[in-house]
């Protein structure tokens, strides 16, 4: 390692209280789908304070709803917006991009956690709160590698891009308007809590909705009325095998996971009232499938099977009806190959002395944007996080302060193999 | 029929069109549980306009609370309230009472009306909307008989008291106030939208809640947490077994019915984002049962089952929690030998030519409070009603128009009775 990296790395030990601040800052304005704006305005003060300029790139932009990619969505788009702090963006050279998101799933019923979920708490090496994980501490440390390197006297030449985005938990529209919008850059890191590991590929997700419409009546004849509960619930089995199928079909390198594509019915919504014979029901659910599937084709077997059940089960009342907002993403595999991910794992091995691990996913990231809709090669790599969209989500230090180094010695790297130092 | 009454129930003819009025007054004020106050003020003005005496009862009264007979609720009560008229209440003589609720239940999702449920409408004889039968045209219908009477020149010398109450749709509480507050009187009449039948018994009901607490994850490993929505799916079947035994017990008059005794699982609520596995799951229901079962011996067995379902099932997680909230009532018979019934079934027929049918119910009324906390002896007649608590909800004009005449009837009949003409 050079005397300069040295220099860098030590930066990034100094710096690490205040990544740690950065992401406590970031944990106390609880951004979930439509209340990013707290999120977004504590992380365009954290850029201003480091001097790194910062532009805002709006998801209401009417060309970004032409972009192929884009997945329709349902809710409302005005005064929501990414930041991208791009430096150099004139200078010739590959361009790099680090990306995280600052939007978080929900965490209610909030009655089941240790402390409030926006009220971070450190205890025992771990830093506790919504998001703290997934993936406000990934986009601390991306963003504080960054200060290391410059404190560090390295000056940065390259294009160098830092993108803070919402709308991954959902629809993957954020990171596509950064793309739309000329940000894609040639090489992309993101850091998702999935370790310090080499992540291999993810698989497609498509989100989905039901809802089914009951005959609704007074429970004092609740046979004159037909339940939306349940009648829902008697589609739960058409939507499990038709997962069994997508697993069942499985290719390499995903044959080797037992069940790697997994439904989530993860809302169920029906009825008003105690004593009303429920007149709807409305769940949402995700379902992952593999890379050589198209969503589109996923989408249309899914619709299927709960047409077919309707009429296999004689399921009263109107057929169901299904639709999709927000992710309908293709899976990919990661090009282990490309220039950066290699260089990845040479500092992987500079910082740890060994190789390191792959990790192949069952979800999916920002990453499918870059891949799909500008073929920019990437991968991710970053924190340690354990309940990840549960309860008491968690992020361990040691492994921020480790996912700091890995950027901050990738970045000098990045810029010494094709510049002259 | 006397020439009296024969006057009376020609103004009944001639106020029809102003209680059409107040029931779509009523019916374009959505009041369900804490949204009461536009229907009262409604209310209180139509009272005003007709020359009726109002009073306020609220339900934060401390002392209602400690009433033997009052249902727990966990929604707030400040600014809640019933409206009493109350006639000559220093006169001797027995108290009549008319009573109906303002309350109605939710109609949400509304796209399911033909219009919105909250803009009353008339089509083919029908008064539509939420609340037009359950139970606003009934209350127009009690409140104008009363009016008719005195336009007819007959002079109301009795104690006659009008009661519209709220929380009729979930805990009783309101017409319970009206109790507490020494407004019982000797024989109450309600309205229900259940036709022109002697109501001659109810159901005991229990309003319950069931919280399932999940272990939460990412769906990247759906195994990783308990699923929340799926565990509280798995608990139905023994809820559904104690509404069966609770069937297998009944004894007449229920017995002449196959299945008196409704479990309803009103709502549903589970998890709150498509991608995280469901980390709680709330059901709220109702559940009947016969007149000689307690409240307290029915929730007891319902969270035995509950408890017991867990354990048999091996189910993940803490045990689930039981609660209940509203209704814990007892069903009772109407004393069918009542002055008060004999009196009402004599009108039927003065009316009819016919003599009245008797109708059982599997369900629960404000009926209740004035039969276990007073002792007063009571039924139902009513107007026509479908689809209450359905969609597009609606009332039978010309059974208003009956209901209007057979109360302004009982109302002449009760007094000549007692009180020499």
């Amino acid at each position: 390692m050079q005397d300069r990296e040295r220099r860098v790395l030590a930066q990034c030990d100094e710096v690490l209280d205040q990544t740690l601040e950065m992401t406590s800052d970031l944990v106390r304005e609880y951004s979930v789908l439509g209340h990013e704006r707290g999120a977004l305005e504590v992380m365009e003060g954290w850029f201003e304070r480091l001097g790194l300029p910062v532009e805002r790139i709006p998801l209401d932009d009417p060309s970004l709803a032409q972009n192929p990619h884009h997945a329709p969505v349902d809710w409302p788009l005005g005064n929501r917006y990414n930041l991208v702090a791009a430096l150099n963006p004139e200078a010739s050279g590959p361009h790099l991009v680090f990306n995280g998101h600052l939007d978080v799933v929900p965490a209610e019923p909030t009655d089941t956690w240790t402390r409030p979920p926006w009220e971070p708490w450190q205890q025992e090496g771990w830093l506790y709160g919504r998001g703290a994980g997934d993936m406000k501490a990934g986009i601390a440390a991306m963003v504080m590698a960054v200060h290391a390197v410059r404190q560090a006297g390295v000056e940065i030449r390259l294009p160098l891009t830092l993108q803070t985005v919402i709308e991954e938990e959902c629809s993957g529209n954020g990171a596509l308007a950064c793309i739309h919008r000329g940000h894609g850059g040639d090489f992309v890191l993101i850091p998702e809590p999935f370790g310090a590991r080499i992540y291999s590929g993810q698989a497609g997700v498509v989100r989905f909705r039901v809802r089914v419409d009951g005959v609704p009546a007074h429970v004092l004849d609740t046979s004159a009325g037909s339940d939306a509960i349940e009648t829902m619930q008697r589609l739960f089995p058409a939507l499990k095998k038709l997962e069994a199928e997508l697993n069942a079909e499985r290719l390499p390198p995903y044959d080797v996971m037992a069940h790697p594509f997994n439904l989530n019915i993860g809302r169920f919504e029906g009825g008003n009232w105690a004593s009303s014979v429920p007149a709807h029901a409305v769940i949402e659910g995700r379902i992952g499938f593999a890379p050589e599937a198209s969503p589109a084709s996923v989408m249309q077997r899914l619709v299927v099977a709960v047409q077919d059940a309707h009429v296999e089960l004689e399921l009263p009342g109107e057929p169901p009806r299904v639709d999709f907002h927000g992710f309908r993403s293709e899976g990919h595999l990661v090009d282990l190959e490309s220039p950066g991910v290699c260089l990845l794992e040479a500092c992987h091995r500079a910082l740890t002395g060994r190789d390191a691990e792959h990790y192949l996913s069952t979800c999916t990231t920002d990453l499918r944007a870059f891949h799909v809709a500008a073929g920019v090669a990437g991968t991710c790599y970053g924190p340690v996080a354990e309940r990840i969209h549960g309860v008491d989500e968690r992020v361990n230090i040691e492994s921020i302060r480790h996912t700091l180094k890995a950027y901050a010695l990738f970045l000098c790297r990045w810029q010494q193999q094709v510049v002259a130092p």
